[in-house]
């Protein structure tokens, strides 16, 4: 009989959203007319642009007519796209990245869960503390994570503490890791690293021969000038860091599926089968070879059109919208005298429980506010005492939102 | 540093495809205006149907309007196309699944190479030979294949005798093994399985306890009435066999990257950590949720459309000029007298070389005919002596093509 892969078996079940769950059966049963706001998306609500659609629809008709129609395409995405990301991120971010470098992904999750794929499995990983569930996840199918002790954390993986007092910026550990997993903005905490901070940790990585998985799905959502935006802003990353990008959100691409990993050539990974260094961006080009298609061409289109002005312009006005979404929950939440951070450089507001318990304060947003929230715990155990809102929601809801929460009585007990 | 996953390079490098080049690029240099005709392709040149285009431009439509935009879809996949791939199913193969045994897939390809990833990396994993490349190399990179040996085969894998005597049916081997792939109608033999063979096989499966991974891409060319479509026609096959399909070849697809994968609910595997059996259906969800998305929006409310009438009927259209192209080549075949296999019930034609030598025909063909032909070594070594044509081709080409190969003279030295 074909024997599993048991690490399978590891893989947290939804406990945590079981619970959440429940409680809100619990709520509708008898709230049968209550029309509850989600403000624990992780998902957009806001429509593609119009020149998306126009390209996309376009690249259909190339598809229609056997002069113009397109098969496979290149593994690694197609040059059009790739250029247009290099033309506008060398741009924007003073960075010069090969077209060789780039990958158009299938959105930022894939490649962040497969990028270990070409990893050994007994590499040592570092997460922040509170971490996304999803870097987990891929680590411990891929064995890479031990087992889960009775403070729910895993046994070969190293948090990083996050403390609220420091804006929940990663403390270097004192145990020798290979691998950090680095997310800003980060999702949940909604915070974002300064240009110094992120300098020490590329400092870091390369004195200590560190590989960084640098999240910048969230990226387009910075406002403060100080605050880099790519990892390669930041002087010798190209030598340790790759770089994971989306049009998930900015684009509302969430249900077409495309973004961009930068792999850039100098960054190697140990063999001890051939007793060198190699590159991990030709690795990857393997990986893409024997496991994965770049997107289809009509989405290589459509994503290709948002570096146009038009383009540029819908993805700025995208973030505009989540953005002020944003403020209206931070005002909010200053109104009820609660404790947050993020909502200035990112979609997400992490919100300290005044109970302690996150499940009290998202008990308190359900019952009294009509609003599902993210418990903490969500993120790991040391989300527990926060709930996480998403500012990825229709504006009218989030005033009505944000008025109920303004409106909040009683907060302590 | 990181320590990289070894097993990528082993990977096979591309030596043959570097000596096809080098023949190509030599023929060219010399011959500058002649125009070749390529039959090695993997890829089709018939374009999308009009009701595809239709329903895939409407369904953007659908995603620049808020109150109609789709953001992340189900995992496994909408259910109006599973819904209308189990009706079809049902219909043309008189086979029930239910509709958690299916998940749509954004080719077969990448769930072929990434259904490993729930299996132990030490079951015993056999292939037909010659074989898919594809294949091998997935279990390559999971550690499954040990290393390569002198005659070109893996340590590790048990490679299923298929002489040309038996129309390339594989053997019972005598190695007790844990896996096999089957393939049919086959790439690159173009052979088909009876229904008795078939039947053999799943019983094979039930007595030894076997997964089978049956690759039946090509499943709509197939035209005898009497071989089966899918291996869920045969009795028992829903415990031992995991069914993997696309609509790459037959609805144009390949620049889509769309299909399905059926895992009935009733195949296990062990799992040492459990002491027990474990579905592979809900690993199989794991792993989706884990690391990957369905196809997005657009392409499954295209790929809909092929269960319309209007869509059967333009994939039945397809299949048919694609197997005309084949019916030219064999005719060609015949008038030249070289000895072949396949073109009846798959695209493929896999042509024994008169020469004994694969380069030497494909040499033949490419300076005497102007075709780009596929040697069989491509297939893995057994697939020495042996070229593959490829009906996927524009028919004005195929039918000039199959002119110059009834041409060949002296085609024994």
């Amino acid at each position: 009989m074909a024997i599993i892969n048991s690490q399978f078996l590891k893989t947290v079940s939804d406990e945590i959203q079981s619970q959440i769950d429940k409680r809100i059966n619990q709520f509708t049963a008898v709230n049968r007319d209550v029309k509850l706001i989600r403000l624990n998306n992780d998902d957009v609500v806001r429509p593609l642009a119009p020149c998306v659609m126009k390209a996309m629809t376009g690249a259909i008709t190339e598809m229609g007519d056997e002069a113009t129609f397109k098969g496979r395409g290149p593994i690694e995405g197609y040059p059009f796209l790739i250029e247009a990301i290099i033309k506008h991120n060398l741009k924007s971010h003073k960075v010069k990245i090969d077209s060789n470098e780039v990958f158009i992904n299938n959105g930022a999750k894939e490649d962040l869960a497969s990028i270990g794929d070409i990893l050994c499995h007994d590499n040592r990983i570092a997460v922040m503390d509170p971490v996304l569930q999803d870097y987990i996840d891929s680590n411990v199918v891929n064995n890479r994570a031990g087992d889960m002790n009775e403070k729910r954390q895993w046994s070969h993986l190293i948090y990083l503490d996050c403390k609220k007092e420091k804006d929940f910026m990663p403390k270097f550990p004192k145990i020798r890791f290979d691998i950090v997993y680095l997310s800003y903005p980060n999702n949940p905490t909604g915070c974002v690293m300064t240009r110094e901070a992120l300098e020490k940790w590329v400092q870091y990585a390369i004195e200590n021969d560190v590989l960084i998985l640098f999240d910048a799905t969230y990226k387009s959502f910075i406002s403060e000038p100080d605050i880099p935006q790519s990892i390669y802003e930041i002087k010798g990353s190209k030598k340790v860091a790759i770089e994971f990008c989306s049009f998930s959100k900015n684009a509302g691409f969430t249900g077409l599926h495309c973004g961009y990993t930068i792999i850039p050539k100098a960054i190697t990974g140990y063999s001890f089968r051939v007793d060198k260094s190699v590159d991990l961006n030709s690795l990857w080009r393997r990986w893409q070879m024997i496991k994965n298609y770049a997107p289809s061409y009509v989405i290589q289109k459509g994503a290709e059109e948002l570096f146009s002005n038009e383009g540029l312009n819908w993805v700025a006005e995208n973030v505009k919208y989540y953005m002020s979404n944003a403020a209206i929950l931070r005002q909010a939440l200053t109104e009820a005298q609660l404790k947050f951070w993020g909502g200035v450089n990112s979609p997400y507001i992490w919100v300290e429980s005044p109970y302690g318990s996150s499940m009290k304060l998202f008990d308190k947003l359900l019952n009294d506010c009509y609003i599902l929230s993210s418990p903490g715990e969500r993120f790991g155990p040391r989300g527990k005492g926060f709930v996480r809102l998403s500012s990825f929601a229709n504006q009218t809801k989030v005033m009505i939102a944000g008025t109920r929460i303004a409106d909040l009585k009683s907060l302590k007990k």
